[in-house]
């Protein structure tokens, strides 16, 4: 079965708008086993939208389009529609009907100009919009089924799961028994990851691809058929053996997630002091709900008054060594230590850029210190990348050791308390 | 001049990723008056990409393409351009050289698996890439121009403008003299920003759009011919008489980002207490690059236990009023205040939810405090959405609030020091 998405719109083309209807059709289609084949997005003009019907038709069994069924003039898709089809267009006595119950529902009377809107392609089926006063239209060709839905998203979305779903689920009754499972990967370049899933074998009917997202990769798994479950299971199984503790995440997982939910866990409470990350790692953490059980607090130290004052880092201590020094990130873990009383405490200091970067201590340079019962750690990295790549990575380097802690604690290792 | 973009990438098609591409390069095109006609999605199938990058050729003088330069198998645009276009598939000496300079930049062995980055069509010309281990290239057929680049984001947004961007008006020279100004609104919903508008007019031939941006609204103008750029002058003084001082920037400034300028420029030092917000108001501040000049710390105190120990809130406020409270807010600003002898402080505490609502404090509750010299301002705040919404917005009052202040002393107003 071949689907594809057709968006229509100039906004969508001339940078005003960020066309999100595709991505959203693409996922609630993959949810239900319904692969996508192609997406375009074309503008206003009648002759395009003609033009690029009769293609995807032709090509595709299945055309979901969306925009373009509004009252301006510039809406043009159902009278397009009926070019491209060969069809006349009329007044479609339904849609009208729903129409004008919608006005009389906000107590409002009709505009003459959306009657326009329940012009269709004759024998087309009309689809209900519960949300707005654009209905939407099934034309059943011998080339493919084409729906037509608004592109306020929505109310498409309303009319995709109410309508189009189940519509394309009766038409194609037992779609492939299809698995995907996507693995987050910190710490390892894509290459990396490649060659070492490679080396381990996966079981045979598993595709395998990544994808870079700054700074983790993404692993996909994917496998059909009736073992599909039991494949996926399999590969990830490969995978994690591959990995090791590379591995962050399991599908919707994030770093920041899965470190927030092995500290509440594990019962650990955290103290943080931030300097080139200004407050990042804090933010990354408080994004998750229930972040309060295991975070007590992060002090921003961006100045070097701060991590005096707050911090008892000493003036000597600076003058000597700098901020940006293994010293310096050690005496602030041991500072919000002692004030905060937390199970641990990490702290980070660096240079993000774009200055401030020295011949010893390029941009990039990152110090960072964990304190917990009976250890301590620091360490320093040579990041690359621009201030804002230098950030993200050392604020996921930091949640990256909080979470291995956080396992550790969780197996029984290196931490008994 | 009819430009198409193709993005490429199974992710972008199985519901795994939103393609941002496509926008952000028709962003870029437009402001450079570049208008594109068709956009289309793809997979990583070789067949559907030298299907489509024929048909596009022949309907398009343009093709700008993004994604399958990566060094995994699944990247496969550069062998389907080849085959596309007739041409062999050859190692490109300047290609190579450029990826292994990236990584003895960085200190690191090239992997072998790179070296398939530097096989492109013969006769193309490369795209040096910044930011990334991909180059791109140029191939120009008697069909059309097609310009392959990577799919990251940052990387292919660089070579866009470093590259293609030059290289398409020189080969177009004369584009319609077009003129766009983008102004970023804060504090007014769309519906009110339209109604203020449309009150005070605009000159003629000037085309108005809005979009919603959480929690900004998007002003943008358009204007063309040989007074484009005085009629947009024109435009935005008109948008700004409507709007006020609700305007937080012009084309690309952000909120975050005038505001750390007008700090800078005024010379205010700040100090932050944060709860809600976890981080996330001094995250935006040091996203600028320079902020260590104003921002001297941020206490981000979740636990009650980090306001009485890092801020002096008592217990006995706490028990009395709650950590969300008026009371709470103005005691923590006090307390970082104290602290850190800065110009100004400003604290935050709420309810980001989802736990934690009451009856009289709903999750969205929030309280600001501000002090500056010789004033103090406490305000409460219902914020509706979900805890990213109640965050953000959070935040951006905050920053607003920074923002009106920076703003009135450099204007000489309220403020005298």
């Amino acid at each position: 079965m071949k689907i594809a998405i057709l968006t229509i719109g100039d906004e969508l083309l001339n940078g005003d708008l960020a066309d999100t209807n595709t991505a959203a059709i693409a996922q609630i289609l993959a949810e239900n086993s319904l692969p996508v084949r192609e997406a375009t997005t074309i503008g206003d003009r009648e002759e395009d939208i003609v033009a690029t019907l009769q293609r995807l038709a032709r090509a595709h069994d299945v055309v979901i389009a969306t925009g373009g069924l509004g009252p301006t003039e510039d809406d043009r898709t159902a009278k397009a529609t009926a070019r491209a089809f060969e069809r006349s267009l009329s007044l479609n006595d339904k849609a009208l009907m729903q129409i004008k119950a919608r006005f009389s529902a906000h107590q409002r009377e009709m505009h003459p100009r959306n009657e326009k809107q329940a012009l269709m392609p004759s024998r087309s089926t009309v689809i209900a919009n519960q949300n707005g006063t654009a209905p939407g239209f099934h034309l059943q060709s011998n080339q493919a089924d084409l729906y037509c839905l608004p592109g306020v998203p929505h109310e498409m979305l309303a009319m995709l799961e109410e309508y189009v779903i189940p519509s394309l689920l009766n038409r194609f009754p037992n779609p492939p028994l299809q698995c995907q499972r996507v693995i987050t990967v910190f710490g390892l370049s894509e290459p990396d990851v490649e060659s070492r899933i490679n080396r381990n074998g996966l079981p045979e009917g598993v595709e395998l691809a990544f994808n870079v997202e700054f700074p983790m990769v993404k692993v996909k798994l994917r496998s059909s058929g009736e073992t599909a479950q039991r494949l996926a299971d399999r590969a990830e199984l490969a995978v994690r053996k591959a990995l090791g503790d590379h591995v962050v995440g399991i599908d919707n997982d994030t770093l920041a997630g899965t470190t927030a939910r092995l500290l509440s866990t594990a019962g650990i409470t955290l103290a943080l002091a931030e300097s080139c990350t200004g407050g990042l790692i804090a933010k990354l953490l408080t994004d998750q709900p229930g972040s309060s059980t295991f975070l007590e607090r992060s002090v921003v130290t961006y100045a070097n008054s701060a991590k005096t004052n707050c911090l008892n880092v000493s003036q000597e201590l600076l003058d000597h060594h700098g901020a940006v020094s293994a010293e310096c990130a050690e005496a602030m873990a041991k500072g919000v230590h002692a004030a905060a009383h937390t199970d641990i405490s990490l702290a980070v200091t660096g240079i993000a850029g774009p200055a401030g970067g020295t011949g010893d201590k390029p941009v990039g340079t990152v110090y960072l210190a964990m304190i917990s019962p009976g250890k301590e750690r620091v360490e320093r990295f040579n990041f690359s990348g621009n201030r804002d790549q230098v950030r993200l990575r050392t604020a996921c380097t930091a949640l990256d050791w909080l979470r291995r802690l956080a396992m550790s604690r969780l197996s029984g290792e290196e931490w008994e308390s």
